[in-house]
């Protein structure tokens, strides 16, 4: 599978992914608790990941699966990465209004570019990391509010420490990516079989959230399994079934593409969203939506498309073609 | 002289402009009529450029002076443009406001870039289209408005003529560019001759249209020539100081530089002035101006920078250095 047609299709996932969340909304808000999609989610990737091992463990050859305890205990690291990060995104919240808070999300595409060099070691050319800057630069002039003077003053009046905690949720976030690849990629393992790893924990680490949080409030709603199936509908369950998907091809990406894959991918889907949402919601079509999606379009060409097709080059230079999945064959340690 | 050492200045000079304006403005608008500082602004261009090619005549070798009618009658053709362009510009704000006709004015870029293209016969790189098409972009992001609904509606719901009319106005901005571009280059004769060509048809049509407009008028307001000088300050001199040397700088740009430069220039002002106003009138910083600007540089960086410093070439490549200045010597056109 070519990773292009992975990529556009998370694109439309993660796209669908806000549409549907907005569409499982009743009038007022959710009637369902939203902590338990994201745990439905693990348990949905859990499964078919499991399905998938168990019919790849049938055929021959075997899947390639590390056992040792020394790779294993390697795999919640993501997860409690993510959980910190939420926690760091809930308090930069008490710090800043929710549109800066959004503005701020985007810093996470140039920290994701920083500690992709630095942790995986990946050269990027200057117009790569051009590439990249543009990318935040586009979506969030896609996100510039109808700026009276209040909202225009609240962006840059948040308290320090506000910033400060949206830098670090920045790091945070792209650290967790860059994690995630480089366990994926770290040896010729079957992908499901890392997935399984993933996954098994994502959910530990969520049920032991929920359980924490059945103490802190004393059990005022009841325990969490009870709330877990509450006022699910039919779209509720798209919501899991589709975050599900995007997690498995979020995970493929990482294997066989990269992080920059994945950060466009979610970029794009981000700006499809938006303009999806002048048809179905109808939002007003906005300069800045337009422009934002000019910026990322260019980015994107900016970024993929070969030197050749850019710069026009004497027909004898022929640039070493990148090579998107580096997957290191690392056979010492064989299950 | 190095071209990007004038495009520097021009950019610095055009900034000054638009904050010596502002400054020469009274509480209540202009004291003196803003028409008249055009005028003396071709008339002190021309003084500078006659004085100039006078030294050259007392030097030698002789200035390069073509005096056929064949080529002085082209002249005239830049200005007939403006005329045509300013009349356009103006029946363009009866349909749209000043908001939509600003952002509007950034199309003369791409505009620009195509006509350069089509009748300068100039090549460029994808990768340079690009870069043309993001400056505009960059321009536009730095200005989008506070956009209550009203604001956002009038952008997109001017009526159609008001849109083409737009169109044609950055045609036609273009092609006065595009043509200076081409009389300038097309032959060896002295920049100083050139532009006291350039210039005297300039101050002709300019006081034809004083003297068009007292008749319309009656002279109501007294004969063009007593208007002249009438509650000019010295900031006002400076105006029409500033605004001849920026006229000055262009010129030179047109024969040893292009087009391109001298729009990057422009624009580059535009969001120098934004930026400066913050300091000086106290206006608010907007994360689109930063966006802007962050836009502008990269393409900046993108269009001028050599394919090494863009892309990780592999060090024997040698891309051919583009040349700016291609005038041509075309010697049977001597005087």
């Amino acid at each position: 599978m070519q990773w292009y047609f992975v990529a556009a299709l998370l694109t439309i996932l993660t796209s669908s992914q806000g549409i549907l969340t907005t569409l499982s909304q009743s009038d007022r808000g959710y009637k369902y608790d939203y902590a338990t999609v994201p745990f439905l989610a693990e348990v949905f990737k859990l499964l078919v990941s499991s399905f998938l091992l168990l019919r790849e463990c049938k055929s021959s050859p075997l899947p390639r699966m590390t056992t040792e305890w020394k790779s294993v205990r390697l795999y919640p690291i993501p997860s409690i990465i993510y959980l910190i990060h939420n926690n760091v995104q809930f308090l930069t919240l008490t710090y800043v209004d929710t549109s800066t808070y959004q503005i701020m999300g985007n810093l996470k595409i140039v920290t994701t570019g920083i500690l992709f060099r630095l942790f995986l070691k990946r050269k990027m050319s200057n117009l790569q990391w051009m590439a990249i800057v543009l990318l935040a630069v586009g979506t969030t002039t896609s996100q510039v509010k109808g700026c009276d003077q209040a909202s225009c003053d609240s962006l840059f009046s948040a308290p320090i420490q506000g910033y400060m905690l949206g830098i670090l949720s920045a790091c945070l976030s792209a650290l967790a990516g860059v994690c995630t690849e480089f366990l994926m990629k770290k040896n010729n393992d079957s992908l499901y079989w890392q997935n399984v790893q993933l996954y098994m924990f994502g959910a530990i680490f969520n049920m032991a959230w929920f359980i924490l949080d059945d103490f802190k409030h004393e059990l005022e709603q009841g325990p969490w399994w009870q709330r877990l199936f509450n006022g699910y509908s039919f779209t509720t369950w798209m919501v899991v079934l589709n975050l599900g998907s995007t997690g498995l091809l979020v995970s493929w990406l990482m294997k066989y593409a990269d992080n920059i894959v994945k950060v466009y991918s979610t970029s794009m889907a981000m700006l499809l969203t938006m303009a999806l949402s002048v048809y179905l919601f109808d939002f007003k079509p906005t300069l800045q939506l337009f422009l934002g999606i000019t910026i990322c379009m260019m980015s994107l060409h900016m970024y993929f498309a070969p030197a050749s097709m850019l710069l026009d080059l004497p027909s004898t230079v022929k640039v070493a073609p990148e090579k998107l999945a580096e997957v290191s064959v690392d056979r010492t340690t064989d299950s």
